[in-house]
């Protein structure tokens, strides 16, 4: 089958490799249709991470099934699904729980696995022709009749809106308060729309991209352009002085300065200062254990330098980590077959899989307009 | 009336001063009988926060009403009540909510008021023979019957046995749960008693003083003596690796390291490496947003080099701030009555006002025994 | 002042009555300029409850403030204020865990006081010039600059906006949840309006009124016609069989079948079969513990032949009571204000104070098209 | 193999049946050791349930594991493993969510499947040498290295302890509350533990027998004997004339009054008079949707006339319905490993399973002593 292949830092390639098959009987193969390139995936193509080479990326996935195990009882041949980014066994303490992301089965060792994802297990990804899917009937998301006709909104169900949807749970968002975005990214967007879902009065969506910055203002978000660095008192301004009810993390430990330099703790010191005394911060923007990579001593430990005097005397929380997508994947499945959310309203690119390489290379330059891309194999 | 007044760092003495008085239609004139000293009197007494000279302290305090404004209903003069240390209105935003350690208009400008106390508002601290308790209908928990007899139990409602208690809410401690709690002075014991008054299976208390130890054993707690830094590594091996479900900091910004040495960072750390995956970290030891008396540069601004990657890649939560005494004192209070709980286990020293010059050099040096003070301003 | 004073059984009338004044330190005075006519205002005028004659009506009250009592701190003269329709004291035991409509001091002896209600304590009702607020600060929700603009909304969360909200709480609802509503009347339509605003996918609004059924269609609902008693079956179909996520009762006591005639478990026992199995199912349809007006021995004595070995195999769960406005009213006032909910929509009557025994006349036959009338005492 | 057969009404055997057997890959199969006679199994001794003769009754069931499926990945031969008497799947829309008791796979057309249990699938019971469990991964509780020396504890993991617990979740009680039981059986009594666990202040157990009464006294509960019908009474003299904080239906739809008649609604009737109002009630006795043996017209139908509009003008809530025995077992079994729970202090006997037959008769007719009978299979 052809897929997409990391090679090292900066490069990836098409490339014929062996046909994903069943390996176990609790597992699913599906054909893939659809597969996004994530923000997640670019920290491996930098080399950020500990990624090895010759292995498929692509966590975001979305398909037919066309095999299914001796032991699978639940997904049939022929059904559409959508898989969540995390691969969960549905037996583990964690997973019982429902904190499918936090799975201590797939990647013994430590909690949580994924497709293609340095240091979430062994599994290979889905950008590519197939994909083995372990523990099927746990981890395939059925589609409605209308899988195909809104392919491009479903997909979404495998990673950044249930990821934006976790950020506003982390950060206990209520209908009717006002809430602070940070990131205009996929993620950040897909906050702003899963806060409007949950009936937040206000959203202020934070970012430097103008581009980005409109597509918030497009889905009803007040765009607070940092470009100067003046976000924290706009916000302010706009709260009588309180900041947001709650406020959520969707840009990570790669986020830059005005200056475009990394500074891995200004969101998250801005968004003490921007949430109110009592508020919830959910952060879904990811940050790692080490960087060696990073240009500080701290950050190359994974620290931060947190205004943890400010947070604590404000009496504030915050949530972390990925999601657990399959918490909200069939709530907000339901709202897209019911048409109350759009999440395709973010693709920029719809391209075959040939074109994947060069989609990275525009992608990872935040080339503008490129906001999300979501390729399609089988074309 | 005779009151133990701050006269500036690790100064105070039993002064005459102005009786207490009903001012406002909503006051409560209180004479009392029971005031404690607190570990967060000691920052105020070392110097380390911005406290007026000449103002009393104190804000664990018991007594008698003898006398109410017009504008009271339900307190009446003759009953013995427990005063939380934080002041509410009971009708702002944060009180109606029951954040009543957030109030928004008791200390104009800020979230949060309490009595004798930097930072938090004009009023006088209850190291007195009299006090005035602003809304009183709202601040005053009337005691049983049993007041009296119990009066040691029912002081430590008014901060450490809810502040404690606080600890394990924050953390989202359930039944079953094992606990590791950072800390063995008087919070952290409050916490373990209120981890083991909601079912904790197993709790752990991390501190390097023998003495506060073995207290945290009287109460069935399994002592982790850190004393050689290996806390984390005791706690691992206790927990087949995967650390406690869930963690108390107790301790606050002047932690110190096994060679006494105050290290910011160093309980926030740990407890991120103690506590498994996804499980909840309830911080109610105080940190700062300034702090000129450090000695480094971080930590003069209130900042820890906290390790968030860590954090975020276990999927943790923190919970932070003074706690909402309102929120437990009442449930605690039938706990005390029904004698399911007895947080005057802790007291070391029962004194006369007179005595609390010399009470608080001892209690600031740690001296040995010095676990808690109760002042008797009566007798 | 002119007031609406209740009579007897479907007697009321505008009369000349002694001004609303200042009793206590705590109280504020209100000149009510918008006060609505509620359903549950027709039980006491049918007679159906025990309603003192010679008192005020009204309890959706929303005017200025035009004097306060000298333990006011909060509220000022000049302030645009919507009253709760509960009045609670801001400190017992139920207010101060946000249980404002179960204070147990206003009304001692029970739990839970209102202005102008059959056994809910001595307040008059605002349907008046003027209206005594006790505990003003507590009771006041002080409005934002867009008051008078958007008087017509704001008066509704008074009660049914936030009456409607409390359903979907105590049914649990979360978005992407499927809900089936009992009764398309105001309480209805704002249950229905709020589901919405949380995200509901889809909306079941089941009444026999075509003209209600309109309005919920006008909102978004799917109206499900129960003329010919199929509403049952409807939504078993449109739901797959499983029934709705779940289920708000907005009818009460005196729910009647397709014949017209009352049969008070029609709309609960509906509900355990319309809602699926664990679902949740929140009841703010009025129920009295006893009806001597009733036609059948259970109903008199507040009884109902509920279905309760289907309600407990199918593990589903029951909220009731009267909504606490407080809890609900200042996030709902901010969606309000942000122009993300409109709930005066269902206002068919502005009518001025003299036109009220009139308006109660029709509203109290169901006459087509009296959906909500607002009072306007000043004009 | 040897197993309890069910003949028909008050007709239970040892049989020779065909040994049980791995029929699906995802299959464990148990050698049972320990099996509980359960209140529940009465009903279908009774023949008070659909139950088909022939079949193996048993569903709180122990055990050693000697042979799994192939695609059984954490379970492993030799496991001491207990079984929550629900059999879930682990991957429909139920079980994700953690409700294991609604499962949606395992029982088709339902929600909920159970072993030996009329009316929820086709499973055989454990009273018997071995046992099949389906979805083994899922539904097996692996136990601690003290599962042998404990067994008598932890064989109440199955079923009647996290129901007991599940009664003080429905009832969303709090440290700190008091609880009302009715029911001083084995469920009643586990409830009353579990109410202990978390921090209750006041346990009352309301029963005629006075042998369970004595049992509820020995934990730590206030013994309330409703011999007279007096205990509403009693309980409101207790609380001051407000009721209970919360409540817990633990008897069922076979309730008796004083002399011995099935009252159906008298439980339910009383807890409303015994909480206090905006209490929680959580009923875990069995109620069922029909009931052909029961005396009167609504019965039959699985109707209460039940007191709503008290109810409901108290504000209360009620949750309802089987235990979801994964959501607890894990934690319970912590508390029993720790010394903190000891479930097995109900048992009064321990037979060969050859003495099952006369087991059920003495356990039927309530016999005094005979509160909890384990059967060993293997001796």
């Amino acid at each position: 089958m052809k897929a997409l292949v990391y090679n090292g830092p900066c490069d990836v390639s098409i490339k014929e490799m062996p046909d994903a098959t069943i390996e176990k009987p609790t597992d699913v193969l599906v054909r893939i249709t659809s597969t996004n390139i994530c923000g997640s995936d670019l920290h491996m193509y930098e080399g950020r991470t500990e990624m090895e080479t010759g292995r498929i990326l692509g966590h975001e996935n979305l398909g037919e099934v066309i095999a299914v195990g001796k032991a699978v009882d639940r997904v049939k041949v022929g059904d559409m699904v959508c898989l969540p980014f995390n691969i969960g066994c549905g037996f583990c303490e964690n997973c019982e729980r429902g904190l499918s992301g936090f799975c201590l089965t797939c990647n013994p060792g430590t909690a949580g696995a994924a497709y293609g994802f340095a240091g979430m297990g062994p599994y290979q990804g889905g950008q590519a022709e197939l994909l083995r899917v372990p523990y099927g009937d746990y981890n395939c998301l059925v589609l409605p009749e209308d899988a195909r006709e809104k392919e491009n909104d479903y997909v979404m169900l495998s990673d950044i809106f249930p990821t934006g949807y976790h950020a506003t749970e982390l950060a206990q968002m209520k209908a009717g308060d006002s809430v602070v975005i940070y990131g205009a990214g996929p993620v950040g967007l897909m906050a702003a729309t899963s806060a409007f879902v949950k009936g937040a009065s206000r959203v202020f969506v934070v970012d430097t991209h103008k581009d980005r910055l409109a597509l918030a203002e497009k889905i009803g978000a007040i765009a607070i352009d940092d470009t100067e660095g003046s976000g924290v008192e706009q916000i302010k301004e706009l709260t009588q002085g309180q900041g947001a009810d709650c406020g959520c993390e969707c840009v990570g430990y790669q986020c830059c300065n005005m200056h475009g330099k990394e500074v891995p703790n200004l969101t998250m010191n801005n968004l003490v200062q921007s949430v109110k005394a009592t508020g919830g911060i959910g952060v879904v923007g990811v940050f790692l254990p080490q960087d060696p990579g990073a240009h500080d001593a701290l950050a190359k430990e994974g620290k931060l330098a947190f205004d943890f005097g400010q947070f604590w005397f404000k009496g504030q929380r915050i949530g972390t980590g990925q999601a657990n997508v399959k918490a909200y994947n069939r709530h907000l499945a339901k709202l897209i077959q019911a048409g109350k959310a759009k999440p395709s309203m973010i693709v920029s690119h719809e391209l075959s899989l040939d074109k994947a390489p060069d989609a990275y290379a525009h992608f990872d330059k935040r080339d503008e307009g490129w906001t999300k891309v979501i390729l399609k194999p089988g074309k």
